[in-house]
């Protein structure tokens, strides 16, 4: 299947990516590795304009805040924010006061906000425990989003994440599906933070993508037990698929990370949560009903969606690993990045 | 059904409730009519003696943190939290706080940390976008969480709440089940904010458990429109129930909410937290295995403890009225008490 | 809330309810005393103009078919079918054969067909061992389904259910819910089998609801062991709702059954199913897409339909023990029916 | 990971399979090419004697029965019965025969009875409209259950299967899991019936399972529409794990099925039932609990035995490959087996 421009997440129109990423030294060997990842649905009012969206818990090993709502009303109505295991709090913070700030009318009369919040655990390389992240840091994430091309690998909440035993964090990847003179993108954004190195499949894959000239190899050989860690997947797409059918495409993300090699482990939280702006509920509205054109099960361009979040979500684990950079952490620990070299 | 000596959640033994209250004036007729509440499930370190839990989502409209991994792995690992909406954050970074406090080696090799966090929207009287909550008060709570007596209606997190239109807040009860030499305790602990008067049976109620020269009035007559409200549900026992014995508990609580006369409104998180101290599953251990001794559920105690759940449930919200007091909150906006009184 | 002209599930417009009713005494004091009864979403064809539906299990001790495939798609491609618990696989098989005859290309191609079949135990009265109901019984009660008043009590599927220990089986109810100049129909149909009778609370209910002139007895007094039981109950709207949406409706249902009175036992198969058709979902279609116009969940209009449901599931159940004849059955068993008095 | 001595499902100690075939010519061209596969999770009564179980729905476009009451209570009463779409009801109806001939006092009291029965659309090669499964070939297929080698490829319920476009059906496949002293088996077994060829990944399994001498070719090029087709996959261990831990292993046996290629579409049910025979629990019992000793999810045999599941599903979708033979069926239509050929 085709790719778009950016092979990212941002093909998908109006989509928006920001990341912060936070460096710095501590006393006694400490260190920080960590930051935020904000993805936007669309460029406007995001409580305004709700989008419908989804998730799906592969593995409920995790802290992701939010999705009780998204389930119930079938719609996301702030950024997908990403951050570190003992983060979620300040991040969730942030975003809040970046969105009331943004609707001075909330909970002035009727209304709440529900806000979605993904994390995963990067306490090997970061010092987690000093929660360093502050709710300003959430905001700056926000505010940076731009369309474009997506910083990938050790950056905002992938800075200090680590995939297949190397450096993993931040991976996108993008399909095109066409049928007739209509034009979907399927988007995914990945913040791996999972498996054991003698399970990934890359080099399957370099070899059945036209890459088969490389090969793969893993460095990292630590003694220190790590943590099971988790993933975090986004799917975006411009499709017009309602709350049921995003799930559907969440459940084919789950396909999609499962071929790079995971078997799941018990202590990772694996977490998928779709959406789609092919369309926009609104908040406030004088009508009393809504009549969004929506995509037919039927139809057969829905399995070429399918599909193509199958292979975006492979391909944006594997963008994880070929992004990142060799990473030194706290008490002087060092996960190598994946080593791609010609055969 | 018999009651236990408290009529409240802590009569199932070793559970724990503390209240943090905020009660301030603010300039420009703002108030803070707000606070926090933590539930206890046994008096050692929750962290290292997780408890079986499950939950049910009646109506999804709300925000409460933890879930997804509680239902995944069925245990609670923490103390349960509430507060208003948006004060999630403050709460969850405080509780985290504590727990990493209180255990030193969590994130520093394997281990991660899942806090649960419910809330309802007390924005009517509280100034909410204040966020005058912060993570000290969730210590606070948790540190002054104690077994006896539980303070119930305007106080802790039910400070700012409403139910049925007038004052609620914080309300529990409890039952006892006995079957030949066993005695098993099922407690529940509201936190109650929803519902129109016109629905309210609490005269229904009083009429057939006892009360009936009583009869209650609504005197509430307030134009402004209100938030449709969310009530948060805890249910507690130490009958030794698993996971999913406990999600049949929390679904028999939503039937006993509804009793109460809400038709569960659109606007409403209605959410309903169950967990068992009958036996408790360890963090660390040598052992391959556990084996608690469950309930079968073909007993016929099963049956019992379900009815347990209703009626404890259905008490529950109507103590949070009967203990409530008239409260004035932001903008004078007042929120009258049910008024109780002899035919 | 005003009902509809019959007060029974065919006030929606174009549902159709048709029952085939058992009746027949067998060697050795058995006695067949079971039925089918069929609804039927609209006067079409059900394959080809499917209909939105969702299904909420409140307590999945039952045997119905169909609901995994409803769940995933959103929709209902056939009658729904109630009758006996052995007999599913023959109701299920004659539903099959009708569906089959009525669309000739099933199968030949690329299509299968989903059949709904819900059940009750009636094994108190009804020697359902010996499996009396033939696939032409199911074929008979689509044949005779018809819009208009619904024959109630024990009658089709609902001829052996026993329900609060008097007599039970089909009972039906509606209410009216309107905006403006538009006005939506709510109709349930029930088939009830479940509770005891120091559970029930119609005389609550007929207090509260205009009848108060009356009471109710519950003179059946048997020493035999019942099975706990179960109830179907049938959820119709012609509002334009989604899966989504009517998975709300299920849930309301249950608080609606939860007023009468049970605590939901263990052995009971609670299963609520809701279905709209305010629009269908066409099985073949050249367009990619569909537009139905939909009910927005923040238009006040939601709370109301939720507050129908709740209330038509609730006199639902009371119309079948209102409905129901005293009926004697296998081995000389005897159910009383309810007694309705003036006091 | 090691393989059972018969690398299928039957390696779980007690675990049986047995298959009736359909394999007659119709007038008009029409064949039948059809089956049933029961699988029994222990030699003894397994009404009396109930198996802890789950399920995990990748995709709901599919007819399965039993699953409701399976996902309420945990527990499977009754054999795991498979076979084509339209045959669902005969198979429910001798699977019922069946055991109510072999427990004669169900249904006599209080007691009813659950039946799993999963099946794929064969009608691409079978005359599936004839229906000419009867009751008694699902008992026939209990009878035959037996211990030892599993016969597969199209054979019982796989008699009419197409997978990847060539000759699917029944495959099994198994992993042994160790720890210290203690050794638990997972068998999987899988009625494979879906998928596109340019989708399938076999060569790359081949490639790194020790057959990279060998390549497999799909020679099917058939130019008739087929239907999306499905999947029913069966997960047994003698591991002691729980329900919630069962559902675990369901959705890590989509991983497996998710690796060989693919994208799960939309009109395919794939659907997985996962079970223990690890400790029954009893249908009838004096003690108000039961103690089954339960792994622990924490240690680390649990991410073996994901592993296990992942490995044994991916290659019993491949043993369903390797074992069929060219079928021809209705209308003259060919589908030939995948071919494997020393490279």
């Amino acid at each position: 299947m085709k790719k778009g421009k950016w092979n990212a997440i941002t093909d998908v129109p109006n989509v928006k990516v920001g990341h912060v990423t936070l460096d710095e030294e501590l006393p006694n060997e400490g260190a920080i590795r960590t930051g935020v990842t904000a993805i936007l649905p669309h460029a406007g009012n995001l409580f305004e304009q709700k989008v419908p969206a989804a998730s799906f818990i592969l593995n409920g090993f995790g802290k992701t805040v939010g999705l009780i709502q998204v389930d119930e009303l079938g719609v996301l109505e702030s950024p997908i924010m990403l951050t570190n295991t003992f983060s979620v709090a300040q991040v969730l913070q942030g975003t809040l006061d970046y969105m009331l700030a943004q609707n001075k009318t909330i909970a002035d009369t009727t209304s709440s906000l529900n806000i979605v919040v993904g994390e995963c655990n990067d306490s090997y390389l970061n010092s987690m425990r000093e929660m360093k992240v502050q709710a300003h840091h959430a905001i700056e994430a926000i505010q940076l989003a731009a369309t474009g091309p997506v910083e990938q690998g050790a950056i905002g909440a992938g800075k200090g994440m680590i995939c297949y035993e190397v450096k993993g964090g931040i991976g996108s990847s993008s399909r095109l599906v066409a049928h007739e003179s209509t034009t979907y993108t399927v988007g995914v954004l990945t913040l791996t933070n999972f498996g054991k190195s003698s399970e990934c499949k890359i080099n399957d894959w370099l070899q059945s993508n036209g890459f088969d000239q490389y090969e793969a190899t893993f460095p990292t050989k630590e003694e220190v037990e790590k943590p099971d860690g988790s993933v975090i997947i986004i799917v975006a797409t411009d499709a017009p698929v309602n709350e049921r059918q995003l799930k559907r495409f969440a459940k084919r993300s789950a396909i999609g990370l499962g071929r790079t090699g995971t078997s799941v482990h018990n202590g990772s939280g694996d977490i998928i949560i779709a959406f789609s702006n092919g369309y926009t509920i609104p908040h406030s509205a004088d009508d009393m009903t809504i009549s969004p054109a929506l995509l037919r099960d039927e139809h057969p361009i829905m399995n070429d969606l399918f599909k193509a979040v199958v292979e975006a979500t492979e391909e944006a684990v594997y963008q994880s690993l070929l992004h990142a950079e060799t990473t030194t952490g706290r008490d002087g620990r060092v996960i190598e990045k994946c080593i791609l070299e010609k055969k």
